[in-house]
């Protein structure tokens, strides 16, 4: 079960965002501290957000906007002061775009800012938080890995699977099919990279969703709800075995 | 054997794009096209292709900086001029770049122009020279796909190979390796989107190479010249088989 006593969560005012939020917050057992990122916190389309903050004293509502390192590095510091000398357990890089295109139609523009927020965005928060991850880290008593004590979770998506294309009939969706391999490899990198602290680092697929993103074409199978109760179970089991892999909802492994 | 009569292969200044123009322009079969493009024909480190293109009628330089989406239009236009009304068979995808990092040290400049280098440019180019890799294919009398009638190659690396993430005691290259997790996953899709036009995509991992680029570290054990005459060897063997791979030099499958 997870038991992270701090976590945080990148676009999280809406989708499957907005629902670990809930859920994380709905839970008896909750996690002392939440932190809700999200890049517009006054606009409309945080108020489910805010309401669900006004609620649960431990959701604490953080600007961050994964595309601007000023944002990033305030968001960082915000959470450091909250957090009065501990650590952070969870970091969950939610937070994703994407635009309609085809092989043949694809623009350079759509593909790097696609590229930006849901690659480059995830690497430069997982740097800005990384000394928050590591003091989680060396202040467990936990051995080993798990997302309880100190872990990078990278919301990928099967679309990005070199191997399965998820969705091919439905969209080319080069910009996002691109920007998820990438975050892959990113991802195997980090656990790499972080392993000698103890980071535990791994790319998860969240199924096909009725999210307004996942679900454009009415298409999706799964509910937002299924899908996160889920993603928190399978997140409560991951150890370091799955240390810079890919994983769906189920904890199942995805082909890269 | 490799039988196009026309190939365009970009970054073809020095590296291996140079050999592979050297190669093909000094087979007693050549090709009757060789356009060999780069970013600053009148650079000093195009010297050497200056001379070969002086030696060699069939190789005609064209000016092509992949990150200049008007660039490669005039190249374009550049090379339907030259081609008379025939297609091209075969686009080598080979200009590619890598900035040192690690993980902690990974920078969002360089993780942008990287991507833009690595995976947009080749992107681009494709789309600009794909009215004449069709025409390739629509006047080519052989069935099925090969690198002789009508393909892509996209110059990738087992760096970019999620699996292997081959060489990284070296380096970590984060920008790198994402952008060829990407140019991998593009190809894939390049190699569903124009299966029906019967150009053969491939992605090719082409050793690591002693060229300045491979071998900073003095560590790459293979010779430019043995790659690419094991390359070549390679393309003339791909088939529909081969549509959407990703496999070395001397054609082995690399896992994604």
């Amino acid at each position: 079960m997870l038991k992270a006593q701090s976590v945080l969560v990148t676009g999280s005012n809406r989708g499957i965002g907005l629902e670990v939020i809930r859920q994380l917050a709905g839970n008896s057992s909750h996690p002392e501290w939440i932190f809700a990122t999200c890049r517009d916190p006054e606009a409309s389309h945080a108020q489910e957000l805010k309401n669900l903050a006004a609620k649960h004293r431990g959701v604490k509502i953080i600007q961050l906007d994964v595309m601007d390192p000023s944002s990033i590095q305030t968001a960082a510091a915000k959470v450091t002061e909250h957090l009065q000398g501990t650590g952070l357990n969870l970091l969950i890089n939610n937070a994703g775009i994407v635009r309609p295109s085809t092989v043949e139609s694809e623009t350079p523009e759509n593909m790097s800012e696609v590229y930006k927020n849901n690659t480059i965005g995830p690497m430069m928060v997982s740097q800005a938080f990384l000394p928050l991850l590591r003091k989680a880290s060396q202040e467990s008593p936990q051995k080993g890995m798990s997302c309880s004590k100190a872990a990078i979770v990278n919301v990928s998506s099967a679309s990005g699977s070199i191997t399965e294309v998820l969705g091919w009939n439905v969209g080319h969706i080069i910009n996002y099919r691109c920007s998820k391999a990438a975050l892959n490899v990113l991802t195997r990198c980090q656990g790499l990279g972080l392993a000698e602290d103890k980071i535990l680092c791994v790319a998860l697929h969240p199924g096909w969703v009725q999210t307004d993103m996942g679900n454009a074409e009415g298409l999706a199978p799964m509910t937002v709800d299924t899908s996160v109760r889920a993603i928190l179970n399978t997140l409560g089991r991951l150890t370091e075995k799955d240390n810079g892999a890919f994983v769906n909802w189920e904890g199942t492994a995805v082909p890269w």
